[in-house]
């Protein structure tokens, strides 16, 4: 088990007192503060900087999507994951605005892409298994996928990066997190399920079936976040939770996303409870299970957007945020020094 | 009245259809795709930028704060005004964090601060009376505190600035804010009052009899908002209204910030309702009567922090977003020009 560091409460402390010296109302910057000191906490410093962000999305296919679960083809993954290592995504006019960077991880990308310029090459699987006909992976894939997403918030590390945030491109892999959203939370399937990109009420009752098909028949362990990985989830929702464990084994926070973040979020809980203290919230998206599942891990969302592309994009969106919540503790000045 | 062209409806709906023929899930980024359009409506152009940003951030004095009705004393006001004009207040933290400008209006400080280097000075009286006891202003000083928000607002533009957000500083400006809340919306003082920058249980019952004295006494027609503004609004509540306007008649964004601003977007909704076509939500603040003046104007806030800090600091951290939403307009490849 991977070891995550205490939160620093000295650090958190000498955060508080100095929000509460500045230049203006006590507490009245709300839920700004309270990240502000969360970060203290996290990285150990009392007034934390991040000017190196970056986002890593790791991109892998779902078999499942064969059944017709999702609103496009599965070529869409190979497709966008050759767009945002050319700059021309969501994601990275996102990352660009907040002055972060874009990796792009191939784990399980069906089409063989592995030398696209720029891509990082992590390949486990030409697409994770059909799960509602067995398991998607082997538990050994599923260990693999984590240790990349480890090994990638590693990296980052060693290159001075100290924000870091979980995204993904997969066709198909808001039905891996339903599977897993129902298992962790013990809710029915639907309870769980929505719309992913856009499918008509008839494909959500089938996604819905054929989920519940694949839990029934793979029984995963919910004791057992490996088990549960490998059986119904997905190779890069297994790296984002790498990711996530990773960067907290290294006192980097690291911004959980959409529906999918927060299903990696869950793996990564269950295999390190630690872990949720490194963790900031961004968007709440309309897949139904998303809020359920920052419940679950104990990580509030700022915004609702209506946002439900993916990619990390919420997550890009919540940087200027952090950023900000930060900024107060280098540039106001001290209420004291105020000029009556 | 001041002349607001109307929003171009073909602008809109070329970005309309080029948000849906990006390589993304067509609609998949929600509310920012449909701030994108109005921003495209409110400019003209079908991909709008925003380099120049612009906080204006207003200030003035409420003799109806020598009543005890806010957390800290009259002479923060000119305090931060100060600290704003050397770049040491919160608003300037998070204007540097959105790339913006700021620039600091006296429209009714009670000190004489005029000659600080840096300040525009459009004092037009100093601090408005006590409108528990009388009118806070003469009809002619809150027709020259509009005309001061217009003048900026032009001045803006001739220097290039094309996003705008009204900011101010004042303490006791809840309470003109909720005066004119009440009367707006035909709402009691209590619905619509709350404990502004911090005051107890007991401050609040005080302020809301001192504000309910004030309307009864002073009578401000609802049909009339000049005479609402004159005789319980304030100087740079009329200014905010006048930047919204003077921006909406230039084509400009205006960001509505918090609960002061809120009262001032609906002064200027009343002047002339066509404002409300040029205005941008971003924060709801905790105080009650917030949300509900964003209903009147039909202006959607983006995200609730918890924030009760005003001086324009909610419309700062609202500019990332609208960045965010217009970048992809210009940064993504069309669907079309995918490689699969």
């Amino acid at each position: 088990m991977i070891s995550i560091p205490p939160l620093d409460s000295v650090a958190a402390e000498q955060t508080r007192l100095r929000l509460d010296s500045l230049a203006k109302v006590p507490g009245s910057l709300g839920r700004l503060e309270t990240l502000a000191i969360r970060l203290a906490a996290m990285t150990g410093d009392p007034q934390p900087l991040f000017p190196n962000k970056e986002i890593i999305v790791f991109a892998g296919d779902h078999d499942i999507a064969l059944e017709g679960v999702s609103a496009t083809g599965q070529e869409i993954t190979a497709g966008q994951v050759r767009n945002f290592v050319r700059g021309g995504g969501t994601i990275n006019a996102f990352a660009r605005n907040a002055g972060a960077s874009v990796k792009v991880v191939d784990v399980a990308v069906k089409e063989n892409i592995t030398d696209l310029p720029g891509l990082i090459n992590r390949k486990i699987i030409n697409a994770v298994h059909d799960f509602s006909k067995g398991s998607a992976m082997t538990r050994e894939q599923a260990e693999q996928s984590i240790a990349i997403g480890i090994e990638m918030a590693r990296d980052a590390a060693s290159r001075g990066i100290n924000l870091l945030a979980a995204g993904e491109m997969g066709i198909a892999n808001t039905s891996p997190s339903s599977a897993i959203a129902s298992v962790v939370l013990q809710l029915p399937v639907a309870a769980v399920t929505g719309i992913g990109s856009g499918i008509d009420l008839e494909t959500v009752r089938k996604k819905c079936e054929l989920i519940e098909q694949g839990i029934t028949l793979n029984q995963p362990d919910p004791n057992d976040p490996i088990d549960l990985l490998a059986k119904v989830g997905g190779a890069e929702i297994g790296a984002m939770a790498g990711l996530m464990l990773g960067g907290a084994s290294l006192r980097i926070p690291v911004v959980v996303d959409g529906f999918i973040a927060a299903a990696a979020a869950a793996i990564a809980v269950l295999i390190n409870p630690e872990v949720a203290h490194y963790l900031v919230g961004s968007h709440v998206s309309v897949e139904p299970g998303h809020q359920m599942l920052m419940q679950y891990i104990g990580v509030e969302p700022f915004f609702d957007f209506g946002l439900r592309l993916g990619e990390g994009t919420g997550a890009a969106l919540m940087f200027p945020i952090i950023d900000a919540s930060v900024r107060i503790l280098r540039e106001l000045i001290l209420f004291k020094d105020m000029e009556f």
